[in-house]
């Protein structure tokens, strides 16, 4: 089969570092255009923005969407209306009701639409979830703690209303853990702590349920300075799971049975070319589903001012 | 065809007012037994608790839940492993995630779930729908204005973290623009007024766009004395619908079309009997999804205290 043609749309570091050498990496496509207001990459086609990339470029078939989420639903619109086969950067939306209004023009429009998570696809994520699959989970600790000024330089608009706060890393483990549980739950209370000169939170306490009513806690927290830990402990029926560094670890009781490397975004390539193939889509919005029920039902306590 | 037996959880004031004088209307139920804590009703069968009524009552075939939602997904998990179709007043729950969960368990166990929207069933509001269908809609503007010392008296639970403050009002809006709009829409930018003193916003004033660029507004505001107002104002390419008094009162251009008066909840209860006549669920989160969205991407500023 001959590759699709590709376009990433938007080109910042996410898609240099990530994007770009999956792609290169993956014979099922080929990279062919880019559009992006200021930078372009050598080699490969450069259009200023969406809409002229879509005009000159017909022959391209799917696009990946690596722009901020403030922006990515007109230029998925358009790219789906030109029956273009789109993939999204997490988070997939700004709100929920634009994602689903994109799912549905994907339908009806019969392109594949993929909203990615790429923590799912760290190393040992698969192999925890088909763990899980018959296990009955008693309770889960998440702690996703990491500094913020290392990881999140002069990024302001993080901040802001809309930028997530401490839920733009937190997201990537409820992505996780929405993929790993063997059954749904939800927020039953939650803390968001904000620094008084802030919207956003710099850190949250969430407790979750679910209909077995396991005690499901998530700690993020952004102030964390020296050892980061993105790590989800698991207990069970058949003694503990522990999933580390951010999904790439696991640890089934004392012995540790998987220890990969960083595979996220060649997988998540893997996955949306098996989606053209099948002519699917994937719009699994639960993470951000999970960040608006704790902005909804979560308590705000006001913290001292964060400056960087 | 015989009714079906029907039980109430959660005898309230909405209970009394609306609920019960509903299905005493409609020939399709027999209220035969109420749970609830503290309150019962004349000649009707009192159970303590739901699980009590569902163990005492195996004939009861459907239970309509009118407590609080954050107590309702247990009640809704337990009557439906009982196999009872569900009835949920709003909103269907504290958060979406759970009622996503209970949309997927009545699913598996072949019941009918209904998370009605009592707006929706306003006298006027059908009539809205069918005459926007075909419509370019260029502009909407919402106004949901009232008094929240005179409508929730003492009732501190509604500026708690999950009360929704000024959104418990506003939901009703939006449950209303939700359906009669033909285009789906979602919220580009918020600002959410919130007292010095509480969680819950007072105020919001939203904007919402559609695929199309339509421009969206909606104040929802809790200060109102005087008169109040629950209007939506649609601008179409066949001149200006007015929906007004709460869903209640039609003006196409300059006519008056239609002026109804309450048929909410026996609405309601139409609903739910066809819907069990067909074996089908009606669980529409739309108008929960806009809330958590403003949640998320609303900007919160702080207002004075509010003291009742």
């Amino acid at each position: 089969m001959s590759p699709t043609s590709i376009a990433i749309v938007g080109v910042g570091k996410i898609a240099r570092d990530q994007h770009v050498p999956a792609l290169r990496g993956n014979a099922a496509f080929s990279l062919d255009a880019v559009a992006s207001r200021n930078a372009s990459l050598e080699g490969v086609a450069h259009f200023r923005d969406t809409q002229t990339l879509l005009d000159e470029r017909p022959d391209i078939q799917a696009v990946s969407l690596c722009a901020p989420p403030q922006v990515r639903y007109r230029q998925a619109c358009a790219a789906i209306a030109a029956g273009k086969h789109v993939m999204l950067e997490k988070p997939p939306g700004a709100t929920l009701s634009e994602v689903e209004d994109l799912r549905a023009q994907a339908e009806r429009a019969g392109v594949t639409l993929f909203a990615t998570w790429h923590s799912r696809y760290a190393a040992a994520v698969a192999q925890a979830r088909d763990w899980l699959r018959e296990r009955h989970v008693t309770a889960v600790e998440v702690q996703w703690k990491e500094d913020v000024r290392r990881w999140h330089p002069g990024q302001e608009w993080i901040w802001e209303a809309g930028g997530l706060g401490v839920f733009d890393p937190g997201i990537n483990a409820l992505s996780i853990i929405t993929a790993i549980l063997p059954e749904a739950f939800f927020l039953t209370q939650g803390e968001l702590a904000v620094p008084a000169n802030r919207q956003g939170p710099i850190a949250a306490t969430l407790a979750f349920s679910d209909r077995r009513g396991a005690a499901i806690r998530a700690e993020f927290d952004w102030r964390q300075t020296g050892p980061q830990t993105w790590d989800i402990h698991v207990e069970t029926d058949a003694g503990p799971l522990a999933l580390t560094q951010g999904g790439s670890c696991l640890t089934l009781g004392d012995d540790v049975v998987l220890e990969g490397g960083d595979v996220e975004y060649p997988g998540l390539y893997a996955r949306f070319a098996e989606l053209i193939a099948r002519g699917e889509s994937d719009v699994d919005v639960a993470p951000l589903r999970h960040v608006a029920d704790a902005f909804l039902l979560g308590k705000r306590v006001e913290v001292e001012a964060f400056h960087e």
